[in-house]
């Protein structure tokens, strides 16, 4: 019974249920796709593909709709919300989000890093705030967003060694994707404790982003406001993130070791 | 290849997978567990728990943290968030219950039927609202909560007697557990279009909750405040809930007959 479940093909199981999830993460994302598709994603035979897939709707990973395609389902949602890593920054957070929200009526964002990119725990959003295209969920790159850079600017020196060999997209013309202004950058915002970001990933939009650090001391996430670039006030976005971003550490037990807690 | 792939015991692995993950939702639910608790609850042999929950942790749907024990993956919750009918309802709601949270400082809940429960899909909480026990991804039950009596009100008749056939628990001395006395409740639910309700499922709190519709007129979830019951000003609370859930309604392309909207 120790040995893997594998089927002819030498893939577990396992990896199969898990491939058909992925199909629905695989650009073009697609909030509904059909049996065929999601077999083409999943590099499967549609048979098992077909047999797969009932087995996610019976348990409510996914959802049949009335036109036959399927959805992810309530159920992964329920999981998911309840990983401790995303549940503890997000409750500790909120309120301090809030605060935030309603101190500039602006986009708030709070991401952490995954992998190589920010991730977005939460998103708050007027009804009049700049379009944009982060969402709760959304993967953007570390150095083209706001929060990005900042997750980035206090990874291990590794980390961002590693990430600043491999190529670096470009999304609008004032996109920084020079290893060296990178690196500079990041030094700024180590320094400075703020990231400041204009017309980098989304036109008319400039981003404030300041660290969250645990009791450790240890940067474990980001908060940001997103503006219209016209609006911008600097100055007053820059206090205002900070603030945010120090009551949050605080309720995650951090106590800077100056007024300043610049590390 | 058609053939369910089961194991000797008859169960497919899939299922074996899924019951996995269902370990973490079973009373006295856990953040984390060790391996031994996940293949107790999951009715598994050791062996085989371990297998699988080395797939999931390959997978991202499972964690391993320093101490040996297991948490939920941070992979589900970035599924789970583009659930349509968590995100949806979540997107369109948001604003709308940003306003309520600016205007009342208190707990707002948006919550959906899901099953016998209320499923809350979001909380907004500030730094001194009442403790209760909501949390986003909680399940409460339909006849002692403010969204739940909502919901349970603007069910199928099928469904609401099928409930009320059903013993139900009660919570606190105030709890209405008669289904005559139910019934009586969510027919003035159904005319008023708001539920009150007061110490029946945390004491010193109170809720007040009303419908969301969609562009067909079906309610699809509720929202509510909750305030400590001292502190009520149940006809304030009232008009301010209401306008949200008719915002709401309005972003889901639901236009009211009449001023007044109820059916």
């Amino acid at each position: 019974m120790a040995a893997q479940r594998e089927d002819s093909d030498g893939r577990s199981v396992a990896s199969k249920l898990f491939a058909i999830l992925d199909a629905f993460t695989v650009a073009p994302t697609s909030a509904s796709l059909t049996l065929t598709a999601i077999a083409e994603r999943a590099g499967l035979p549609l048979s098992t593909a077909h047999r797969l897939v009932g087995e996610w709707v019976s348990w409510g990973g996914l959802t049949r709709a009335d036109d036959g395609r399927y959805n992810l389902g309530l159920r992964l949602w329920e999981l998911g919300v309840q990983a401790p890593s995303a549940k503890n920054l997000r409750s500790a957070a909120l309120p301090y989000l809030e605060d935030l929200f309603e101190a500039t009526h602006e986009h708030v964002h709070l991401a952490i890093l995954d992998g190589r990119d920010a991730l977005y725990l939460e998103k708050l959003t007027g009804h009049g705030a700049v379009p944009i295209i982060s969402r709760v969920g959304a993967r953007l790159p570390l150095h083209s967003t706001g929060v990005g850079l900042v997750l980035l600017a206090f990874a291990p020196a590794d980390f961002i060694n590693d990430y600043l060999d491999a190529p670096l997209a470009g999304f609008l013309p004032g996109t920084v994707t020079s290893p060296e202004l990178l690196r500079r950058r990041l030094a700024e915002i180590r320094a400075s404790g703020i990231a400041q970001m204009s017309e980098e990933m989304t036109p008319g939009s400039s981003s404030t982003a300041a660290p969250i650090r645990d009791r450790s001391g240890a940067v474990v996430g980001a908060v940001s406001i997103v503006i219209r670039t016209t609006e911008s006030s600097a100055r007053q976005n820059e206090a205002v993130v900070r603030v945010a971003a120090r009551g949050i550490s605080r309720a995650l037990g951090y106590r800077s070791a100056s007024e300043e807690g610049f590390r």
